[in-house]
């Protein structure tokens, strides 16, 4: 069969300046989901990509999700853009998602440069900069193929349909209620002969990857209130129970240092491992000193390769997010915050779903806080969830993604299954009833939803070949 | 003997609105002697408090008291303000003490008015705003007495040596320095007979008292550090250790939900208590239900009044205040921090000081991260610290006190020790080797280092004819 005409590629590379320009402009909007300030400029990041899609000669629709109550303030939920590139019923149709919306960033946080300023590093060729790799990069990278096809003259050889998002970062509210009913018959996105999706990593720094499985999860917010007002510890200190005293108790009951989960039975709800799929971690190009690579420290749980792979990959883990309402300013104050909210989530990974996992975690923090005889009060909000999701990595879709990756890579990709949670997938995978591909840009050490987030430059410009080379490989298979 | 000449006390009456309009210029200085930031701002409120001396006559020295590293910044420390009025060798000498630096305060921290804005509410005569009642309406509350002596043509019967820092809400650093050097003969306070401190609170809503004893303080910083930046909870959750949970696991051990401290040995240091100890607890003005009123809601650790006061005057506490470099905004953000710090302090009574906890908490700290079997690693700072101090309730000082209250009050003070600190206390009473009484201005419920810090005007203007009233009887004792 025929490879994708070398042109693509090679103006890929001449543009390259212009796409990193395009970059920084979208970087440059702030477009946190889950900040209330921040809304507008969700909103102004869906402008900006309609405009960029525009003049792909996309038919662009923007829908609307309806309204949420965010910190108490009702907004608008940022529209989805929905569009769609050619409908030559001789060829497959291919649904891209991507999302336009980041993770809260400040430069205080420790960032080395202004989060919103897209910063290229000229020694590594990094592009540093909020939303660089999750999931701005990705987006445009497909932006960036389509347009290599067009100045090529080259037609491209699948239709594309288009639905990207400006809430991932919060829980995805009002999408899945969109997929589904565009799914159905008569639906923008009926007839899609597959899915695929650009928002997560390679394994490693070296390995380019395609991804058949993610976690789900459960994001929990536990919130211990007592006295009507901060207090001063001097006057109240041993007058009163103190909420922090009673939420850390709690916190503390939920995962051990070396981080099994103590919720009873939660567990239990992960599906056995076989010799087979253990024998598949060992053969991963990946070794324990990437992960501490990754995370700048000798840290990681085991010294046994295939041990944190699992623990990643087909474990759950619950992580302690932080605390809102006590004081975390520096300085020494000394208050009794009077309403402390502990944030933690679980990873959820097969046979685990919210709506198994929720109930053990709720009635184990009731009864754990029962034991505590405190007078003040307790309550539990599950602020989002997401069910895992395992796709079949031999499917037509998959090979594709394997011939596109040999093509510009020059080497077959690791077969994955990440830790992160992307629950938009799974909605994909059930309301369309097709296969979806993850095929990641970055690499396993860009620091998503982290300080210094970047993509390498690199990967910015090999990811966007890609992406275009999987669209000429996908309508051969 | 005769009282204090009737129109001392009419003059503060007739000039209530001059001396809140001064109250609220003082309020709106926003001088947080804890925040780098507004370092600027504590040197504006000495330079205003100089003033208002200078207006009075007093002879004002500024004590320089060197520099300070604050969150990695040097900064000078705030002069501590001295100043002197009256040389009569046939009058007594009088310290008086206050300070003029605040707790930090946002109106996001869930006040209903600006905190730096005193806000007076006609309802209740309240006025709301951080300082008023800690430490900036006592401090102008001498300041008001001393003019209505002078505008009365009435001479002050002591002669008044002043010290106000702006260090207090952090450690008071710099100032024991400043007052053993000048306790010395030929310093600044050589030959005072008596120190008097207007900085703390009655202990309800309706009685005046006196305060003989005063906790100490230990203020702890536990830090644990792993990765070298913040980690995406999807990405690394389960592969690495993560310094939340084993920061928490750490919290957990420190204190139990009804109050007991759990570091071995530091309960073992309380003096025991002896039924004549007991009995003055059972006798005070006080109710379960006048802590719950304060703290606006039913959280008293006991239904007991005498086991609520000792807690509160005789035994320790151990507060956990917050966590630093954690995830502390509204949201949900997945996140696995990369360094965080605990804070958390102990307030100490007889016989406990810091140089015997100090020891027991960092062993056992060291001893439970131990247990925890982690790679990531722990530091402990104590930020400051403060021995407890108990004086005697019926030195002439005080008699002075009793009959200066039941003068302005028509009633006799309860007799108190309190749950705070105010480490210079000690300092005053080591170096000079003179009795210091403590005589508060607000109420109970104040509100000081919380949200919608307040003074009563009643307070505010009571307050003033007592400190006045006060300067009359010391003179006589």
């Amino acid at each position: 069969m025929s490879s994708i005409p070398a042109q693509i590629p090679a103006y890929i590379d001449a543009n390259a300046k212009a796409f990193v320009d395009r970059l920084a402009r979208a970087v440059a909007i702030p477009s946190i989901s889950g900040d209330v300030n921040n809304r507008k400029d969700v909103f102004a990041m869906a402008d900006f990509l309609e405009g960029e899609l525009v003049k792909l000669g996309v038919s662009v629709k923007r829908a609307k999700l309806g309204k949420q109550v965010l910190d108490g303030v009702e907004l608008e939920l940022p529209d989805a853009i929905l569009g769609t590139l050619g409908s030559d019923k001789a060829k497959k149709t291919i649904l891209l998602y991507g999302h336009f919306d980041v993770q809260p960033a400040l430069k205080s946080d420790g960032w080395d440069t202004e989060p919103f300023v897209l910063t290229e590093d000229p020694e590594t060729g990094r592009l540093i900069g909020r939303g660089s790799s999750d999931d701005k990069g990705p987006v445009l990278g497909w932006l960036n193929a389509i347009e290599a096809y067009q100045k090529s003259n080259v037609e491209i050889p699948v239709n594309i349909k288009f639905c990207f998002e400006g809430m991932e970062e919060s829980g995805s509210e009002g999408l899945d209620e969109l997929i589904e009913a565009e799914a159905k018959a008569g639906g923008y996105f009926h007839g899609v002969d597959a899915v695929c999706i650009s928002d997560n990593y390679w394994l490693n720094t070296r390995t380019p990857a395609l991804t058949y499985g993610l976690r789900g999860i459960s994001y929990y917010k536990i919130t211990i209130a007592g006295p009507a007002r901060d207090l001063h510890s001097g006057v109240f200190g041993r007058t009163v129970h103190e909420p922090m005293t009673d939420l850390i108790a709690l916190m503390s009951k939920l995962v051990t240092p070396s981080g099994d989960i103590l919720v009873p039975g939660v567990e239990d709800l992960v599906a056995p491992l076989t010799e087979q799929e253990k024998a598949r971690y060992v053969s991963l190009d990946y070794s324990v000193s990437d992960v501490e690579h990754s995370a700048g420290a000798k840290v990681a749980l085991s010294d046994d390769k295939a041990t944190v792979l699992m623990g990643r990959m087909r474990y759950p883990s619950l992580s302690l997010h932080g605390i809102e309402g006590a004081f975390s300013a520096p300085g020494a104050k000394t208050v009794i915050p009077a309403k402390v909210s502990g944030k933690f989530s679980i990873r959820l990974v097969p046979d685990q779903t919210p709506a198994t996992v929720d109930p053990l975690v709720i009635a184990y923090l009731k009864s754990e806080f029962a034991k505590l005889n405190t007078k003040n009060t307790l309550s539990i909000e599950n602020l989002h969830g997401g069910k895992p999701w395992v796709a079949d990595p031999d499917h037509w879709n998959y090979e594709a993604a394997k011939r596109a990756t040999k093509a510009v890579y020059g080497r077959a990709p690791d077969l994955t299954r990440e830790g992160g949670s992307i629950p938009v997938t799974l909605t994909f995978a059930e309301s369309l009833g097709v296969n979806v591909l993850l095929l990641p840009m970055g690499r396993g050490d860009d620091g998503a939803h982290s300080t210094n987030e970047k993509l390498d430059k690199s990967n910015f410009l090999q990811g966007s070949k890609l992406l275009g080379t999987y669209l000429w490989e996908v309508a051969k298979s």
